[in-house]
């Protein structure tokens, strides 16, 4: 009765998640593993007790497999993405679906020629219980409709290989799916605002970046990512309705009064402040299969919107306009 | 591969139980359910997919039931605690262990025959998050050897049953427990405290009361028990070391700015509040079940330790007095 | 047009008064100051502009003194505040009104012979910005009547001379008198509860004390006096109604970000802590004497009670029991 | 000893400046008042105990009023602040300095003339103690060097009068002044971004707005104005910086918990917010003239570069672009 789930990747991400399936959710067993390294898929399968499948395409074709995870390279994805919903296999995608929007669109039609959802992106913020009530508020109409966004997303520090343009498409993607959700609505127009580097890292990094995004009703959303921070992960979210603001809460932490100094730990890093999101993305969307339910987590459209704002921000990035966004017509199997 | 669960009672928290070992804990399966009510029994195992047992002694006994839940009424907690112990088979039980302590001393004397730990005692508040962060705050010495705790616990309000002896023996019992455990002491006293009763509830209940415990290296711990105190369900602790003081965080929540007030809501009910702590209390004692590993979660000597301290907590309230409790000496297997 | 006052006693609190009167109260100025040193009463009188007096009778008789200000030893305040209202002036006399209750009786019956209160006693707190909101919010009713509060008074160390008498007499005094005045009733019992000594102070020190007291209705009153608490000046009270709670709010401070924490400091000094309210206490002073308004300030009553509770918490330092106070009637002069 | 201060203008500021040196302010007396409407000015005179003067020239040139402070309309501000450097007495000038540059450059032009600083503008931030103490942390160096500001300016709701100009000129002005003091820094360009206006207020009204500030060094500031946001005064500041961030405190305030619900209220009126702070500001003014001490306090060269600030911002919100901003080299006088 459990869902046999093949798992392409086993970088850290996906080490997590087969670990998450086989430990933490119900429901479900990791029945196949594949990764580019086979030695390294060989020993993430034995450790989950589950097969080691010598390709992607094997994995996804597999008889024994009845959902697929992938958390392989971003440019991988768009092809194994669409070899399970020709399969007909429901799949959850690490962000990014894609890295292009011509490719987001092939999967669509796929999905639409379907006839029906098989497609999840991983953004867990919509899975995390901060988020989830702050999104509550919201719906309840208790800070009126939303005017304005302010967002910040810190890291501690980042390694050497982050770009300065994976600030908007690895990082401000977060908030991009986020905030699309929160406020359910488009963004039509990005800016990218670049303040002075910190002289704490890398030169080639322009770190920090600020983010302007106006949405279809003209909210606007405000978004600093500095991802060099020093101090910790800090993820800060306020929304300004027209009768008052609400604000996503931080974890919760005792707060020890010492040395003359009142304080909570501000989290380390990113797997500490999100795992429980992570927990629940997948119990959900292994609920859904089980249960036969249409899956309702971030979308291929979703995906695809991420790509369209985070490619006018890297664009704006680039240019210093303003720059705006067409996402063209949602369709109807993700209204 | 999965561990059988046989499930003993399905009150609230019963169904609870089934629920949660269905949907959320992984690697486990419920088996076999049993109550009182045959009816209800029937019912909460069809919805689990497991079978109806007629009765507690079946159920332990059952072949196809690796270990056991107990979740039935309290004074017959003893007796099928006892015929797990004698049929080797792990055992939950949801507090009270027993309601007497020398029923308390017979079963730590049958597990100490059968050599290893079987039992295990609900006290969930081990396992919340923030009494864990709590607890590595004091063990890692940031605020100095303990001296005094402050505990309240607040429910919103409480049904017509529940009697003034209650606030110790169903209420207070959490903090002892949790305060044992976070001190890594037993109490040596205990003194109630009977303030004016709130004019907002039933006249022959004392609510709220106050509790002192003194602990066997002269630390105090004060504890306030009020269970209609209308407005919400609030735990608080705040412990205070000889080089500073740490407090228990209150659940994360989002801050709303609205009608000339920033606030967050307090949660309403206890289930609620320890949701999350119930889904890691039973998912590490089945782990453990699984793997083969001793339990590590309270004891049976816990279950005895918390009757004697509240049933020293009750007498106080009777005679006013400051009431010694000598526990004797701690069984080598729970050292 | 100004006040003259004089000032008697130049220690820390008396210099702080000089100088507070000079350059912050408006509507006052320093004329007089004495001092048992006549070389320190010469300093600090310059420093203000003022004249030296060479004892604290001939200050008290001075035609150019409108109001007196005691802030000598404690055992001399009796004498000095009963010539003052023998003299017909206005005096502020710094806690203790006196050390002995029945000193307290003499100085109100004298006052009640003149006919109105020319008494203050300097318990500070009722000034504070903090305490005052917290009374609005208890006088509002929106917590419902008060039936318990817990209150705590850390300092950071002590000195030497400090005894553990004085935990009650110095220290808890101003929670007495807070309390008093917050909940507006008498307390009619004091308990002392004697932890664990702190190892890190002097080994003659009972360091922390935990009072408890009863008032005239029934509600109770906890108050931890911890004196070395090494991290800081701290002091909390939450007041819980039958409706609600409230809390008396830390001092405003920013809150840094950095190094894996988030934190706000905790004041190092009581000085700081209570600094704006020792001015609003001496401006509201004079500006009743300057309008020849009936002052409204903790009374020779309110000085009289804090004795009496306070001895009565002595007491059970010394006997462990439980300690009844009976104050006797209010006079009218009081009410 | 009293310095004797003339008031220009009775209006709301006015009379609460005529109020705080009577009765707040040590070391001062109001000596003259004046008023464009004479029964206005004779009315605060006499309930202050000062002479009513016909017009603002004659109070300059009173011979027995040794400083000014101007609360009246912002138009004439400059030729009152320049009759005052003329007669060589210090001034306080309620902001606007002036509404025009150019003004202001006459002004600093006399005041260097003059040989030393008379003149001190009204930007009451610089004296509230949650901005200090956060300038105390910049200064410190305990978040590194300042890389962005984030800021919010709400108000509970604003007169029909406000137009949309005022939110930079009145309202955003003071995030001006207070981000120019705490980063030590001019600003270089400014954006005005408009989100969807709120539809709780006048048609006419472009609110909210979003101000994009650079500084020289390339730091960013971001202010929203949001001045009928509903449900009260709220003013935000966190400046991010290499190695940490710092976030100016709420105001203290009891937290209350009822209803299910924890709560501290929200400042209605700016008034409340800042009053502290304009008792200190006016303090610390009279202190350095009975003391003969230079000011230190906001000067012509701070009001001039706000209204070159402020300009450029409403430059912006009629274009649309990035306005640079020169300020041209600041004079010695004011280094």
């Amino acid at each position: 009765m459990s869902i046999r789930i093949g798992v392409i990747g086993t970088g850290w991400i996906g080490e997590q998640h087969v670990h998450r399936l086989t430990s933490t959710v119900s429901g479900a067993e990791v029945a196949a593993v594949s990764d580019i390294d086979l030695d390294r898929a060989a020993e993430v399968a034995e450790a989950a007790g589950a097969r080691r499948v010598d390709s992607a395409e094997k994995l996804i074709a597999d008889s024994e497999v009845d959902a697929v995870v992938i958390a392989s390279w971003g440019p991988v994805h768009a092809e194994q993405v669409l070899a399970c919903v020709e399969a007909g296999k429901p799949v959850f995608c690490e962000k990014p679906l894609t890295t292009d929007a011509a490719d987001a669109r092939r999967i669509m039609d796929a999905e639409q020629a379907f006839g029906r959802r098989l497609v999840q992106v991983g953004f867990m913020r919509r899975y995390d219980a901060g988020y989830r009530r702050l999104k509550e508020v919201l719906d309840s109409g208790a800070v009126g409709k939303p005017l304005m966004a302010h967002c910040v997303h810190r890291n501690k520090s980042i390694r050497e290989h982050y770009t300065t343009e994976m600030a908007a498409r690895d990082t401000a993607v977060h908030e991009v799916d986020a905030l699309r959700w929160l406020l359910g609505e488009e963004f039509v127009s990005a800016q990218t605002v670049l303040p002075r580097k910190t002289t704490k890292r890398f030169p080639h990094l322009q770190d920090p970046q600020i983010f302007l995004f106006e949405t279809a009703s003209g909210a606007r959303v405000d978004v600093e990512v500095f991802v060099n921070c020093q101090y910790g992960y800090d993820i800060q979210c306020e929304i300004v309705g027209e009768e008052g603001a609400v604000r996503l809460p931080d974890p919760a932490a005792p707060a020890v009064r010492r040395a003359g100094r009142s304080s909570v730990p501000v989290l380390p890093e990113f797997g500490d402040r999100f795992e429980a999101a992570f927990d629940v993305e997948l119990q959900e969307w292994v609920d859904r299969i089980r249960n036969g339910e249409a899956l309702t987590g971030p979308s291929a459209w979703d995906g695809y919107a991420a790509t369209m704002v985070t490619d006018a921000a890297v664009q704006s990035l680039h240019s210093g306009a303003i720059i705006p966004i067409d996402m063209g017509d949602r369709p109807e199997l993700y209204a």
